[in-house]
């Protein structure tokens, strides 16, 4: 990945010349596609869509760490992340632009493992790479991905919808991507003390796989459309349940009480977490990364919620006033503390 | 700027108090602007137009120098970039997106500015500012703005369109964006060598804004709609005249024949040239950041191109096989050689 002498250097090819081996790999999936690479902007035809709007950025040593990040997962999970939330909204992602600025330590070799992946997650999820920039950093690796999608009007689902009585629900299970990066971590810091221990991560496949490859329920969203079950509100699982709670509540000015012993946590993760001594109920309410859905259904959809195998109640909304409220397994109620993801914390 | 003890550390208001900061500073202009910033994602409802997207990243110490750069205008000029190749197209633009990553050396005060600028430019040209993403950086500030705009199918104007015997045109001069950057860099390295020395900026107004806050030709876009003038292909001048002029070719797979007299070049940009002994051609053909309009008309428009006052005849098509040449006051005929900016060069 770094300098070897026999990679190509970003200076040997130039701007240009990267731009062009970008547009060589790409595939256009959409007829909504009306002109992709190649002008000063790309160009839709939304045939009376809604149009939907998200974009990320993500900042090596950050949000990421090459020494244990494949450049090609990264790729894919940029894309992953930015689609998830365009399924938040209910809508289909068709576009997204890609802008990357990447020091000279970094070779030809490398940005084409980065938008393998991310090429990988296009043709994954039927989405159009149709723009971006690509620019030099004075240090890392920056990647601004933006993602556009469409919907009709009436099937977009905000934040703000959710009403008392409403059941809240989230699909998979939590905490998986969280507990992923801890043992990432802990080999990290493994090899550095010894750089001739290989890392051992055998049997941690899954929660790896949810840490480094994520996948945006993109099969919960047509399955809703199936069932013609509209959620009330809806957003994407990726600072922690709790901060997510925290959104929806705040924008539908509501309170919840979610039951802990309803949040679904895989085995795996459980190991992980008695392993590392940590709660796992702390990594599924605080661990960001797990891309799933919280959405929140009326009762009277309660039927057709339950024909949607990977999606748990997990509690109910309730007046504002009531606050955001956790009852654990000895039935004591807590206050659930908003904390999740912050970008300026250490 | 930088921390300073009466500033506001990012650390003390947090991630998601610095986006309520953000959405708070935000006013909106346009109806089709359905949700802003506060869910998963934006929605716009493009009414039977098409949409158009465009992209840019910006690197500090690579596309700007902080030394020289009020956060203000840096904020104002990210967005008139991207607007700039959205009127490009001949859209209009109507939402941004604006994502920044920034080091822990910039304070409250300092985002706070930015986004002034920001939301100026907004205001100036009537766009939207509907999303983006806050986080950290490890050194330094990397802007990533997405514009998105709407056009008839029928208006739209690609790079690909030009045709043999199209006149070619170019808005108000160029060069000037660079002789601008020049002044700057010249008092920079001054102050480097003797800090007592206040920078003397005085005469160089015009150059230096626009450099400092460049405006995309909106009044030109109009003009043309007005005349019901369609432009057989379009770009704006960012990387310099010499390098969209070869994208146009490109494009269009045509050559083209410059008259190096009739390009436009303002007197201030000639009287710096002279100063710092530079070819003002020079900086007119391989300057970049101009934001001004190449486009080609039929010459059966040319009665209405005329009309632009601030539009002007540089030359004209010829076929591919004919090359991409310049004719100089000499009578001499050169090529153009394609020289822009390369972010991968230095």
């Amino acid at each position: 990945m770094l300098g070897n002498s026999d990679k190509t250097s970003l200076e040997q090819i130039g701007e240009f010349g990267l731009i062009a081996l970008i547009k060589d790999s790409v595939k256009l999936y959409n007829k909504q596609t009306v002109m992709g690479i190649g002008d000063d902007a790309a160009v839709m035809n939304p045939a009376e869509k809604q149009v939907v709007i998200t974009t990320d950025m993500l900042v090596e040593g950050v949000h990421f760490d090459m020494s244990y990040v494949p450049l090609k997962h990264l790729g894919y999970k940029a894309v992953a992340a930015n689609l998830s939330d365009v399924y938040a909204m209910n809508a289909t992602p068709i576009q997204i632009t890609c802008s990357i600025a990447v020091s000279s330590r970094y070779t030809v070799e490398a940005i084409e493992a980065l938008y393998e992946g991310i090429n990988h997650a296009c043709k994954a999820y039927n989405v159009d790479l149709v723009g971006g920039d690509t620019t030099s950093s004075l240090s890392g690796m920056v990647i601004g991905i933006t993602a556009i999608g469409l919907a009709n009007a009436t099937d977009l689902v905000y934040r703000q919808g959710a009403k008392k009585g409403d059941l809240i629900c989230v699909t998979g299970n939590l905490g998986a991507a969280y507990a992923g990066l801890q043992i990432l971590k802990r080999e990290k810091s493994i090899y550095i003390e010894n750089p001739g221990v290989q890392p051992d991560l055998d049997g941690y496949d899954y929660v790896l796989e949810r840490q480094l490859k994520p996948e945006p329920r993109a099969d919960i969203i047509t399955q809703l459309r199936e069932l013609e079950l509209k959620p009330t509100s809806m957003m994407d699982v990726s600072d922690g349940l709790a901060s997510e709670l925290h959104h929806i509540c705040k924008a539908s000015a509501c309170g919840c009480r979610i039951d802990a012993e309803k949040i679904p946590i895989d085995t795996h993760t459980w190991q992980v977490a008695e392993e590392l001594n940590i709660q796992a109920m702390t990594m599924a309410l605080y661990g960001g990364e797990d891309y799933e859905l919280l959405l929140t259904v009326k009762q009277d959809d309660y039927e057709k919620a339950r024909m949607i195998a990977d999606l748990h109640v997990i509690g109910y909304i309730t007046e504002e006033k009531d606050g955001q409220m956790i009852i654990d397994s000895q039935n004591h109620l807590h206050p659930i503390a908003p904390a999740g993801w912050d970008a300026f914390q250490s």
